[in-house]
């Protein structure tokens, strides 16, 4: 898959078409959950389908109708309350481990709601009664396509955690065919430019364009496979402290992980994968998925010990990854659509980072501290979100999203 | 309201009646709620709807089915381990605080197994293949019933956790008139026996029938109030530790309460409560409910200083209401069908207590430690389901039962 | 040993005789030790033995000097908030967590304390200036034995929190003999009367004296063994849900506990007991100590059902063991001095029971709630301390102190 | 203070005399200290002075004598596992929690540890019997002066913990002078390289020398002063979600921290703040000190939006800083010797990084995550560890060191 980032079209982006087309995509994924499934709240990281739904509609709401609508009035002035996730700017908010206990309104309810907005959004678009509409308009679609992503993992993990679903294995859908052979690729040395540079659609934290000098390096020419992954666990790579960062160590004991989050060991060995799906038998040659910043780190220094072509294997930088992506779109195949990638970057501000003006402000900047950078995009990343600049963000011992890695080495 | 125990009128009581009945009361109560309403869990004393509903269900298909039932089939496997609540003896459970992310099966699904399991049921009893059959059902109904009290306790502190209803204060239903005046009334001193003596149902913990010797008390001719409970509160009954047990002074610092639990300070002094069916004005003259053992203890601590006539107020013993409801079931109207009452006796076991065989003998022993003894019912008990020597129980600090208080003194 | 209650023998009691004996008694405790063992606290439990020495020399500052000596003026005015347990109605406290990080003052400052406080109580009771004093001046004397038996079991505990000191095992110190040969003896049954008759000191929680009727019942003519626990444990007594009270199951989830605290598993059936003269090849036929109330109690569950002998067993109730201690004394040598007894009555105020006036009103009433008694007395109990009528209490997780047991059952 | 790197000058580094002064300074760090301060352990992060003697002599011990030193034999073999730190190559440890429970050895015992292994590391020193000791002692000695920051940090906070010592204040010691005038200095753009490039001794975790691409900016002449804190704290900086990150206002929230650790507010506006002297009245123009990353971090924010001269004031990254102090080191005199200043770098491992070989490369690799970068050194880092080079760092909550703040901004 390339680099679909055709919303960064500027003026060709067709805002109303492709804000109708986000609002339905999200309404089409909970096809075939039920109102029950779209409820419940497995973990504090998590959040209920239903919020899902209801947030991306009340991020319309708040942001663009709101300031902008003539005679506003809001559909239910306490949903602005219950549907608030993080903006401190706009007052107060239900809390966030208790996202599950808001059975009301009801999924039926916040589909109506849904409908409202979306014809008032749309009035007020073709009205064109302000400049500033058309790129708040993409910031929404962008949220919802962010969102999109977050209701499908959410929901993987919840039906996880459904003793019902996980007593049966079936088989996985098919061949996969052998993974690619693994070779390293020179990555380009020296000062780059960096973050976005057209004037299409991006996130504040993708900016500003700014140089970084990178040392001279290689980079992996596929993703790490399950096979790789079941080595490490064969070789005891959860139980020796010389892969592990401190802290990483300390998340093992405390949370006696010992493989990838929705693997179940059958037998020595042996081992069958919780899917969106349901139960399945592993798939050997497809990228790992579902690791920690932790494990992530810890497989890279294990193959660089154990396995003689990963002599030297690191994370790569965001910078790596970004000149790597930029270079080579055409002949890399895995750069997006599979598994988000860990690298080593702290998520950041850039250089002369400015967030946006007003409530907007809380998008993104304030978690910039204790999270780890992840490039790339997952198989549950909606068509039309990914780009080479992207930077996507997670604690390190996160693993219900679709993270995975790819190496990288310094060259000599 | 009388003590309404014509379940234990032996072999008068109507099996498949009352059976039939009490299935049905189960469903009747979830009229008006939703499926998201009855998949939530608000926290982990609590269970959903749904889970009460499959639960009871569960308990007919494994105690009574699936020993007695010819080719017995289950419904469906995997069900033994998602709505077992809590018997070892029976297998795997589900865990506890996820009763929340089971959606699957649905409501409708759930509804559904009841269904099959109450025409089975119904079968087997008609043809009176075995003599502990009408025991068993009726140990189901009495089940049942004690599930019944909890989906609406648990109901009312579910819907108290969304943002939403708990924004708008209705005044309460009307006219509630004025409490009784305050009276105390002498007690039975001597020996006397306690426990069940009849053949009809009971629970094992009401047996064996056993003498105890009392001492010489009052008894309070009525439940505490609302209005006194005012009192105690801008008195500063919550802020001075000489009316606390030591645990319980601790307990208020940790969790910060000040006023029973679904009290809402509206201004200095004026307080709304939510009920089940949304925020109302408190009504002052109606007995106060959803304290915990620690706030009635140090109420009647409280009282016993600062009222003239309760000098000496203190919580009474299990055996003191025992004798009192004994000797005033027609003169004394609020034994029943109001708030639990709170008694000074530990759970415990009473003498020559033997806990029934088989996976039943799970059902009460195994909780007698560290809980307090509650007598009478409440609004929420089911019709049929209270007696002089039943005996609920709920640990100290527990308060989202309608739990309220009697208070007693020694007598000189 | 009998119980020793010399103290009670009124007018006759030496007052300024046993105090200093008594004061001198805490000092000798602490030979062997140095300022740094003396500093530690190793859980929130457990107090520092210089805390020990420190609060019991307040305790008389406090509620003998600051009341009854004329010109009273504090040796050091913080150590009032410093050295204060419990006593809210004294004033602020140190965090009862944090008693480990008094360290200043020293040792040595502190055993000049208690010299300076030491003189002038006598000072003060020599001149006879208040009827009350003698009666304080018992109080105190009998406070500080408690803190000696607590200075030993934290020392206890504290140095097994040493690696170095639990690094090698030597042999315990010579032939213990065997144990004695299990009998039932016959309880009396009716109605006896309970708690302090004599004039002579005793705890508020003694009193008042009071009628309970008791069922026919057998109690064990000696304590259960290090031999029969190994039994329990060789059995999978740990690992069978059967023998455990849901609470206690849960507990030995959550800590893995899985023989009694300071027991170390050398091999399959082998073990060594941490004494507090460093680690001991484990002793057989001694009486099983520091088990908490719920290994008490599934031990004697798992004995019933396993031991022929044993069939019915269960624990006595406090009036069971009190009768027992009655009439036994002269036949029984294992009542007091080993360890103390779990009893199955939880820590409940007698009938009519009034705390003491003033700041000791705090002593013993507020701790009245998820408490189990123990009876008896242990190794670590100081000479004079014991009595028939006594009630110590604890938690029912609480191992730390010498907790063993002695078996009941009824009698048919 | 000027960068004092004279350890770096190679041969002529006198390295018998530099490990006896150092081994001789931390000793004299405890003169006025008794036993028992030495002993206790205010919390996890902080450890016991006796502890800090023990594990620097463990540390010569483990790392020196026992791969160097013929017919090597350990002092005592249990100290190798009572006072490792975190060197899991080395072996097992004691909890981390638990080193105040370590009263055996005493102090004493420990001193006569320390002055056998100085003995026979000089012995093994002047036998000069292999190349890599001169190198191994320069480790043990930088190894040591850490440790000696760090007795003091822990001993300051172990004292602030003690109710007796903080309830009398004391006048702050005389006068500090007016703060320098505060001017933004223009810092150096473009590419630089960064690291250490000699060949004295330095930390892995300072190489390998390498580009970086700075963008124009400016640097504060000063540090922030408590003066200006104050400010903050009086505008309610502590209080407005505005100025912090996410997970910084989360912390606020759950520790209710308002203030520099170590501030005692009197009366409004008024505060002392606890030295490792006492408590002492609040010197309003020397350095603030105490302060975790997201406390500097919402300041700067603040400072940008509310004081004039501040707008656009930020933390400097850590190669802003370096090159700042590199270039400025004879015109800026509070670099070193103050407080350590946090950077907005987080802690990662340098382009090419390689951990040191052996049980060393435990040292600093492994906690390259999750922490930011503080530079320069403060009033309690030894003379002779600091450097333009140097590393510290520390995880974003972290306040306890004496952590303070300058402030920079992007250059238009």
């Amino acid at each position: 898959m390339l680099n679909d980032n055709t919303i960064l079209e500027g003026g060709k982006f067709d805002v109303r078409g492709e804000f109708e087309r986000s609002r339905q995509q999200t309404v089409d994924l909970i096809q075939g959950f039920t109102p029950e499934d779209c409820q419940a709240q497995s973990m504090e990281d998590a959040s209920p389908a239903k919020w899902h739904l209801a947030h991306t509609t009340w991020f319309y709401e708040m942001m663009i109708l709101k300031p902008f609508e003539e005679g506003f009035k809001a559909w239910n002035d306490e949903y602005a309350v219950l549907f608030n996730s993080y903006y401190n700017g706009i007052g107060d908010k239900h809390p966030r481990a208790k996202r599950g206990l808001i059975t009301r309104p009801t999924l039926a309810e916040v589909l109506d709601w849904r409908k409202n907005i979306n014809e008032r959004i749309v009035t007020l678009y073709e009205k064109k009664s302000h400049p500033q509409l058309s790129w708040l308009i993409q910031l929404g679609i962008n949220h919802e396509q962010q969102h999109q992503e977050l209701l499908l993992t959410d929901m993987h993990h919840l039906l996880s955690q459904n003793s019902l679903l996980s007593m049966r294995v079936a088989e996985a859908k098919g061949d996969t065919g052998k993974a690619k052979t693994f070779e390293w690729v020179e990555g380009n040395a020296g000062s780059y430019q960096f973050g976005v540079m057209e004037d299409g659609f991006h996130f504040d934290n993708e900016a500003p364009n700014h140089a970084v000098f990178l040392q001279p390096h290689m980079m992996g020419n596929r993703l790490v496979t399950n096979r790789e992954w079941l080595q490490f666990i064969e070789d005891g790579g959860y139980q020796d402290f010389r892969w592990w960062l401190d802290e990483g160590w300390t998340w093992l004991q405390a949370t006696r992980v010992a493989q990838p989050l929705y693997w179940d060991r059958l037998e020595q060995g042996v081992f069958a994968r919780f899917t969106i799906n349901g139960l399945r038998t592993l798939e050997l040659d497809v990228p790992v998925a579902n690791v920690s910043y932790f494990e992530a780190d810890a497989f890279s220094r294990w193959a660089s010990s154990n396995i003689p072509e990963y002599q030297g294997a690191r994370l790569p930088t965001e910078f790596e990854w970004e000149a790597f992506a930029q270079t080579h779109q055409l002949t890399v195949d895995d750069l997006f659509g599979h598994v988000w990638q860990w690298t080593s970057s702290s998520y950041a501000p850039y250089p002369g980072y400015r967030p946006w003006g007003g409530v907007a402000g809380e998008y993104n900047g304030k978690f910039m501290v204790n999270q780890m950078v992840l490039r790339g995009s997952s198989a549950y990343t909606p068509r039309g979100h990914s780009r080479v600049t992207y930077r996507n963000f997670f604690p390190t011992h996160a693993r219900w999203q679709l993270s995975g890695l790819r190496l990288a080495r310094d060259s000599h």
